[in-house]
């Protein structure tokens, strides 16, 4: 409890959930630390493809970041749009629910998470991937390290979208600051030496060209450009995180996202020809990134450079925290369709949906371990999904507004945004299946199968659960009591008194492991303290006396021999209920669950439940030690155990 | 089940325990293990400490040796002795605390329990280590190859004693014939070559002397040869292992234990300075050990060497084995006086004391782990435990002559007994204290504390358990009873049936998560729901209609919430007895533990038996759901499924 609440922080009233939405301020932070973080890998990633074109590549790539520049703008209208239409929540799965049915909405509900997962550990591991070949002293630990960065994301999301907003909003500024100036800065130098700035560090030359351009190279290195734009959809599908207007604050957050992402990307593509920075074959050494030769080219190795550096790993390391702001959401409202456990809907003590964050952090975590945190592997697999959800939920809009006639504008943004990111898709597709994003086209049914077979389940349980009608009161009846019994004690007595509350018909089943002569003095011994503790009273009282039966359990199981005794009672009188009554003693401190044997007590409770039957109850009576102390204990601990220890003196 | 089933083999009865006794051929291996493997070590020791004295060391060993043999000879006249005048058991805690008090047997019984623990730990690392030098390849997996030998160990004993002793006779037996053989011929070539025989691989030359014998170190070198004799105690901690008449059998294992033993250590340290092999010093490059250069000597490199060598590779591993024959016993007989929990008494599926075996292993992989598989430095820690044994149990059988009178032979056994274990116990303290010994003081009096809590404990509650007197049954009076309802339906119809059976107050309360206009109208929904399909069947069935509270949760708390309902009504009426009903739909499938929200009813339930209180009960009522296809299920499905499945169908 007190751990808890130091880590994630006090329970919140529901009340409080109005004060804890967000504004613009913390949105962009919260959910643009993927889409900024992209700047970093679109274009290095375009470039990469052009690496066999040599100094033709490096010009080419001006005409294909514009290309994907457009793309952007269309995508940026279409979801402006969507928020607008949607303004509870417009994210892929209610688009594509609402406007081309359940199936639509469910594949872009498992594309999304695919990549929401696929997100955290990329993103995680490409910044500690950075950070460990800065410093190589750290290496050995780069599991170590992903892994102390998802916790620390994660509970900073436990904790809320808002506190998320506000802890990374500081390395988000800071990106924007340094690299947005370094590049305003080159620009400048690049228009006052009319277009050949004199580089500070050079970039190392271009390599010679090795092919000529073809359509093919082109489309790949579009293709993986466009990973440039993930993470623009994360603002649509986590409106419900914003304060009122929502869709005021939604608009301003993706405005503020696009703008500074189309910027980056505008300029860095701009420049890399300016100054002669082409992509360099990561598998070779002296390997440097685009951004970083680019950064060296224009302001040279000092402060900036690594402000500027620093702040960027920074964004890769944290644009897992969009995930984690998006990921429990959509979780949310597929469990409210009832295709994910109803756990996932409810908000936790901090009024974010806790189990969604735990599931993401989880799978995260294993994908990171499985992999030793080096995911280089998994990034073909990324992007399929996010532009699966791009398209589905651009033609969910077109149909949107076909269904609503007129609107012929934003009929005609939605559709070419379809278009545009459908055309992207397959491009992806065919440029990366045999690389990997196979694997993803090949999860995401299973996923969606995953989510119908839970689906089904709800329905069966609830279609019997809510049968017809009226409660049935008829036939009550008392029941069979039995109480599984050791010896006649305490715990014994609290047992049969509440038997003999439910009914007259108690009996007490006593199995016995010995064999032979010492069996029979056992026996005898248990049957007399019976009569005289039990029996007598019993009948004093008025009551029918319950009856005592001593079973031989030659195989030492007690579990199994009562579940096998309930069974032939229950044969025996198959209309009557059948009640069990368990006493068992409380464990008050963490040694009791140590030295009680309440492990047998508690299976034996799972077994009957597992048995069940329509007539069966569990009864579980609690006798509660009193501590040896009883008047320090009351000075010094806390009402709670006052109360039982008071309570387990006076004689019940 | 059915991996259990395989890997331990099936559930014994309890009348097949006779024949689960073991005889002198499966009791040699089975305890003589630790035994036996001594030899290994114990010469060793010895002229580890004597290096520094050259050729002088050498000759010095056979005296040292021969004041261990005398030793080792007065224990065995002292355990033959201890195990007739205790048939049943005469392990040291049992002889201790018979004859020394309660405070001797539980030093006894903790000294002895470290040693079995420090003994798999070390044995199985010894094992181990020289197998990763012999074939360099494996060193990498040292950790793993000594958790699967433990692992290995810990099954087989889990399976019986008596299988331990079958499985293990293999290479106990290959190993005395090899090694046997091997030291006879060495002494019939000696004999024959007039005490000067020629070594077939000459040993290293002995290095220089650079100190003279001092009565300290040859007290040292006694101390570490002493080592020579742990694992003779196992026979008498484990006479219950023995089939009848068990008195001689276990007599029998004893003599084969210590005659094998005695010519080992007589026939190792009279070749030694024979074929002038001496120690080495093991972290020098190039170190072989005793047995190594001594059987090189005798019969040169060839099969029989390796057969030796690897026999004595095999059975230091499995020396383990005698410390799960002993311990499980050993922590019985404490469990069985109350200063361990009752489950280290409950014989197993296989009638052996599987939780003893469970925790052994389990602490003795925790050490292994810790140390990577390499526990040279535990070594000074052994040897003290067995000591303190040896000593309190000598001890407590002179006490035992003395009180019974006469029998002055016996008394003069076990009196030279203790004196000769306690002169080495100090010793050994006082030469090996400062290398670790100290750490095994301090644990013992840790372990005896707890294991006196644990007593202390279990005395408080059984007092109050077993507190006067007969079974109070005045002032039967029904109970209120309270259900958590989440909504109308079967669920709520099986709580409220019971519910009725048991009382005429019955109240259901609804928390509510929700606020405002949509709580009232949920609340209104409810209410008329509760009035028409509960309130209208209980009055037209002649019953009280259950109450409906719907109390708001603002915290969105279930399981807290509802303990303060419970709290509030048993302040309100003190004296009712107070049950709280939980309906529970039943896991039938693994993938419902995932999708019911069945953890916060156990959560709840769980609370409650904390809760306490004298007056409250927890009554689970099971609810089935029907599989999809019935009919198929019938067919396929086992009984068990099938009688759920129709309970569920018809109308409760």
């Amino acid at each position: 409890m007190h751990l808890s609440d130091l880590l994630i922080g006090r329970r919140l009233a529901n009340q409080e959930g109005k004060a804890r939405k967000i504004t613009a301020l913390e949105g962009l932070p919260a959910m643009g630390l993927d889409g900024l973080g992209s700047s970093a890998y679109g274009p290095e990633a375009a470039l990469t493809i052009l690496i066999p074109l040599g100094a033709e590549g490096l010009r080419l790539v001006r005409p294909i970041m514009a290309a994907i520049l457009v793309l952007l703008g269309v995508l940026y209208l279409s979801y402006r749009q969507t928020i607008e239409a949607y303004p509870s929540n417009g994210g892929s799965f209610t688009v594509a629910k609402e406007n081309l049915g359940t199936n639509a909405g469910l594949l872009a509900a498992s594309a999304l998470m695919i990549d929401y997962v696929l997100n955290v550990a990329v993103g995680i591991s490409a910044g500690i991937g950075a950070l460990t070949s800065a410093i190589p002293p750290l290496h050995p630990y780069t599991l170590e390290l992903c892994l102390v960065v998802l916790a620390v994301i994660t509970i900073v999301n436990l904790r809320g979208t808002l506190e998320a907003g506000l802890v990374f909003s500081v390395p988000t500024y800071l990106f924007v600051a340094s690299l947005g100036g370094v590049l305003l800065f080159g620009l400048a130098k690049a228009f006052a030496a009319d277009g050949h700035p004199v580089p500070v560090v050079p970039p190392p030359p271009v390599s010679a060209a090795t092919q000529t351009a073809a359509l093919w190279l082109l489309l790949r290195a579009f293709a993986s450009g466009c990973t440039a734009m993930t993470g623009v959809e994360a603002v649509s599908n986590g409106v419900s995180a914003f304060r009122d207007p929502a869709v005021k604050y939604a608009h301003r957050t993706l405005s503020g996202i696009v703008l500074i992402l189309g910027f980056l990307l505008a300029a860095i593509s701009w420049l890399c020809p300016v100054y002669g920075v082409s992509a360099m074959d990561e598998t070779q050494p002296g390997y440097q990134s685009v951004l970083s030769q680019l950064t060296g080219a224009i302001v040279g190795r000092g402060v900036v450079y690594f402000i500027a550096i620093g702040s960027l790993l920074a964004v890769l390391c944290l644009s897992a925290n969009t995930s984690f702001v998006d990921f429990p959401r959509l979780c949310r409202l597929v469990a409210r369709d009832g295709y994910l456990p109803r756990a996932f809907a409810a908000p936790g003590r901090r009024l974010v949906y806790s189990v969604g964050i735990l599931w993401l952090a989880a799978a995260a975590g294993l994908l990171l371990t499985v992999f030793g945190g080096i995911t280089d592997r998994l990034i073909p697999l990324f992007a399929v999904g996010a532009f699966t959800a791009f398209t589905l939920s651009q033609l969910g809009m077109a149909f949107h507004w076909v269904r609503r006639q007129g609107n012929r504008v934003r009929l005609f943004i939605n559709g070419t945004g379809a278009a545009g990111t459908g055309a992207a898709l397959a491009v992806i597709l065919s440029a990366k299946f045999v690389e990997g994003a196979w694997i993803t086209v090949l999860v995401i049914p299973l996923v969606i199968a995953v989510l119908k077979a839970i689906r089904r389940h709800y329905d069966l349980i609830d279609r019997q659960l809510r049968e017809d009608g009226s409660i049935d009161l008829r036939g009550l009846e008392p029941p069979i009591v039995l109480i599984p019994l050791e010896r006649c004690d305490r715990l014994a007595e609290k047992a049969v008194r509440f038997a003999l509350l439910l009914s007259h018909d108690v009996i007490a089943i006593h199995l016995t492991k010995l064999e032979g002569p010492d069996a029979e003095e056992q026996e005898g011994a248990l049957r007399r303290e019976w009569r005289d503790e039990v029996e007598r009273p019993a009948r004093s009282a008025g009551l029918t006396a319950p009856k005592l039966v001593i079973s031989a359990s030659p195989y030492r199981s007690f579990v199994g021999r009562l579940v096998k005794q309930v069974a032939e009672i229950e044969e025996q009188y198959p209309d009557r209920p059948l009640a069990v009554v368990i006493p068992q003693v409380v464990e008050e401190h963490w040694w009791d669950y140590l030295l009680l044997n309440n492990l047998r007590t508690r299976r034996l409770c799972t077994a009957l439940m597992r048995h069940g039957g329509p007539n069966l109850a569990v009864i579980k009576v609690p006798w509660a030690y009193e501590p040896p102390h009883p008047e320090k204990v009351i000075v010094e601990e806390e009402p709670q155990t006052q109360q039982t220890a008071s309570a387990a003196a006076q004689p019940v």
